[in-house]
């Protein structure tokens, strides 16, 4: 056992910490202070992201910390918890509560255990290998697409594609009922629990993408590249979410015409 | 006077009734029912409006009353509720709780009162003409935007502007600081309050835009279309909204290279 119900309590911890840390920023801004290093969304990430950390580093001492703000921490568990304070910086800035904090925890590699935490609307969904996602308590599923044709779709923004991807992606966009943009990962929570059925995005980092698989994995869906690989510590960055794993090879069809 | 503090209250109440009618169908949709006459979005918008328009007919029978759902009705009195139940119906369908109710009143064409309403999050922007915009009781204000470059600008989606309105779009997008999407009229909101800067768009009908212009001068911005004229029912759908309307200027201009 990689993990421990005792890690999923921990999750749960860290994604207070980190609320708790982030909430005194959301709506700080007024004027002109938007970004910079003493923005509200700066000082946000690092207080969001050392509030986690420091609960990792006294009770898990042996496990690796990859974060956004500070720099990795060497572990010796072959155990790696994968921190993001603040998923979805624009939104967080524009006054949307629709933001997340991100949470996983990696074995060799691979996400086991995924927190996708909204401070503000106190929503959170908790995922892991082997146990049913939970949304605040309540199961989360996903739901069934019967048909390309009939599935909801949503990226973030078609402004984080290059040619070839965007052209892919206008290939599936043009094949499915509709096409939501922005909601970065709050979109996958959305996945999770039945209210989308396909997330489509590219130059996604480890932390923006480890702990979305096992939240939507352990809601029936299916997480994979644009080849249709699983996602691990060295994938790319081209991320699918489907609802309805039965649609996954419809969706990969879809994209393959990249640079045609 | 148009229209009376008595108005306001009333506007009030129509936002209470259409949150009251349009919950208990958020997040009901699981499966297959997305859109279509038994769809819950297409029963929410129905029955949010019908609850709207019942306040109005009893308590102000002469008015006029435009919405999305039902047939327009005629008034006598000169003065027009315009209302959309649900903007951002996409929103609304993904599950993301910054979709709105918009309520305006219309004098002679020109809107004078307007409300923006997140029944989930049960969050007010009201503006009326000679009155400060209020979120929720609180005074909300525009923020002070000195450069272009300085700018967070949104758009809900950039499918909606046709070739010459994307060049144009693109235009403007390359020259502020950062591009968030997505949002409906919740960014309207969001610049009344001073998060965001700039929302441009098109395609909007009269439902979509006339409660936007109170809430947005009421709280220091201006409104306008693409060619810096005052919105009125008979405008085209090309909307501008600013916070600092000393930047409209630079605005349109950046907008004037369509199709060159």
């Amino acid at each position: 056992m990689v993990f421990t119900t005792s890690d999923i309590e921990l999750a749960g911890r860290l994604a207070d910490a980190a609320g708790k840390a982030i909430r005194p920023f959301f709506r700080a801004e007024h004027g002109l202070e938007m970004k910079g290093d003493d923005s509200p969304v700066t000082k946000a990430d690092r207080a969001g992201e050392a509030a986690m950390r420091s609960l990792i580093v006294a009770e898990r001492p042996m496990d690796a910390i990859i974060g956004e703000e500070e720099e990795t921490r060497e572990g010796s568990s072959g155990r790696t918890w994968v921190l993001d304070p603040i998923d979805g910086t624009r939104a967080f800035i524009a006054g949307r509560p629709i933001f997340g904090t991100l949470i996983a925890l990696l074995d060799n590699g691979w996400p086991v255990l995924g927190v996708i935490d909204q401070p503000i609307l106190g929503e959170r969904w908790i995922g892991a290998t082997g146990f049913q996602t939970m949304l605040n308590g309540k199961p989360a599923r996903t739901r069934r697409c019967r048909e390309l044709n009939e599935a909801l779709l949503a990226t973030t923004s078609p402004a984080l594609f290059d040619d070839d991807q965007l052209h892919a992606f206008e290939h599936l966009d043009s094949a499915v009922r509709s096409t939501v943009l922005g909601g970065d990962c709050y979109n996958y929570g959305c996945v999770a629990s039945g209210h989308l059925d396909i997330v489509v995005e590219a130059q996604l980092k480890l932390h923006d993408f480890a702990a979305l698989i096992p939240v939507v994995e352990g809601a029936g869906g299916r997480m994979c590249d644009w080849q249709g690989d699983p996602l691990h510590a060295d994938s790319a960055g081209e991320v699918i979410a489907a609802g309805d794993s039965a649609r996954i090879d419809d969706i990969l069809e879809a994209l393959a015409c990249r640079g045609h």
